[in-house]
């Protein structure tokens, strides 16, 4: 029997086999890795941009494989990337492929949006591939991929597509964790409502449900606001949330109950530095104390759903 | 006397040299390059992604040698380049190169916005640059990028500083071209007002005004709708508008003109396909056809004001 390639019944699966909701979030500042990935990829007197970009690469997957089976995705900040140029770029193409490896979904956060011509093609960058003279160039084979709405729904549809096409789903921004996100996602609407509640009913209306019930476009709802989260559920009743906030971001995870109201799988929980850097708060080598992080927040979110 | 390196001075210095508001949007599509572009590269025959960036290289080249004389600036649209991986990120950093040599400003049309810490690695990645301990990595070094501001002040701010730093101007999107942008930023707010108004508010104050009374932060004004621009020069009356949507997205070029109410430097006319698949309309040679159509259109807006 095949097994579903909606993104919704994926998830669905994947959140059972690893026991997990947590998403590790990968965003390396290369003046801070964890000194034995610095270390193999060159000394400080190499210098150079593609020692940084291998010294990346390396922390990332010494990351991954320390708080990685505690988590069942990764997720690579693309800006920590891309600002180290085309050598940052194969250290993201080299962390997706890790994190495959090791058996994690990989959730692309890009927060991409753009006119519907450009929509179609940062989805073949992001989930699909793009046909050449010289053959298909396949992209960075994301499961999942954030995604900004602000342009409107002709320029969502191509990325809901260019994900549907192979399983992927992406994760509309409905409303961030940062304190500016009040400026314009909690303006109200002079039809009612606020513009993060139109938001969330958009990505209502995009995603399908599979198998498991789960729909196969999420939803970014920050986590630094959970008495919105309930609201959010009503609006969005089968869609997958992604939870940012936890950890550094100052975001609690018992707060984040009514994200799971759909299932498990439905409310994702993501933790980056409090992962990464755990060692400068608990002490001990940073790969063990990574490791003992994540499974924290593992035990912590699985208990409850 | 130095001069300044505010990007309202900077932007109104290159307008009147080059007596152009024409920016070239570099927009590849490896499967519809200029055909000397593509047979330097690689036979079809010898297959990988690395050929189709040299590909895409080559023709984005071709492209500005052959229309830059007629433009003030290039705009590379990222997702073009991100789409071919890590050789398509080589190929944009090669484009930058090559346009800024043909004394072009470059834009940045990348969209990005992000939570604050977020932002900082995007202002590093497309103005600035990335302390690292193997020395500081420069980023794509553009004049000027696209942001999109939906996730409030607080998310804008690092890509304002990261451009003031070196004389770059963030253009933040107000309304965009596409049919779908009325979804959002045609939304009615309760407090009266439409959400692109608002955006418009938020980038007039977030710019400063240099010597040339032009200010250091852009907005994107889409060409489609120009019963708006009066209203949005009203908004912001020093900021400089980029006006997409002209030529291949149906807009027309003489609806333009109060978009220069602030003086010629404070509109840029964006074109991408009706240049460099003008010799379709027109015939000829791909290159002539598209020097000639620039020529055209910078001629057409260097009337306007």
């Amino acid at each position: 029997m095949t097994q579903s390639a909606h993104f919704g019944d994926r998830l669905a699966r994947a959140v059972a086999t690893r026991e997990s909701q947590v998403v590790l979030g990968l965003d390396p500042d290369p003046a801070n890795l964890w000194p034995q990935a610095a270390g193999e990829a060159g000394t400080p007197s190499m210098a150079g941009p593609a020692v940084a970009a291998r010294a990346v690469a390396a922390h990332c997957a010494a990351l991954i494989d320390a708080a990685g089976p505690a988590c069942v995705a990764a997720k690579p900040q693309l800006a920590c990337f891309e600002r180290l140029g085309s050598g940052g770029w194969l250290a993201l193409e080299e962390t997706v492929r890790h994190a495959h490896g090791a058996g994690l979904l990989v959730l692309l956060d890009a927060k991409r949006g753009d006119v519907p011509v450009t929509a179609r093609a940062y989805g073949q960058a992001l989930a699909g591939s793009t046909p050449t003279p010289w053959g298909e160039v396949q992209g960075l084979s994301g499961d999942a991929f954030t995604v900004n709405p602000l342009l409107g729904r002709d320029a969502l549809d191509p990325l809901v597509e260019a994900g549907r096409a192979v399983g992927a789903g992406p994760f509309v921004l409905v409303r961030t964790s940062n304190p500016g996100a009040a400026d314009l996602m909690d303006l109200e609407l002079a039809a009612g409502g606020k513009l993060w509640e139109r938001l969330a009913r958009l990505v209502d209306e995009l995603g399908e449900a599979g198998d498991s019930g789960l729909k196969d476009v999420g939803a970014v709802t920050g986590a630094t606001e959970p008495e919105h989260l309930e609201r959010m559920r009503e609006l969005m009743p089968a869609t997958p949330f992604l939870l940012p906030g936890v950890g550094a971001q100052g975001g609690d995870v018992r707060a984040l109950a009514p994200a799971f109201a759909a299932g498990r799988a439905s409310g994702l929980v993501t933790a980056s530095r409090s992962i990464a850097n755990a060692h400068a708060e608990h002490g001990g080598a940073p790969a063990e104390a990574a490791r003992r992080e994540a499974e924290r927040l593992r035990e912590l979110a699985w208990g409850l759903a």
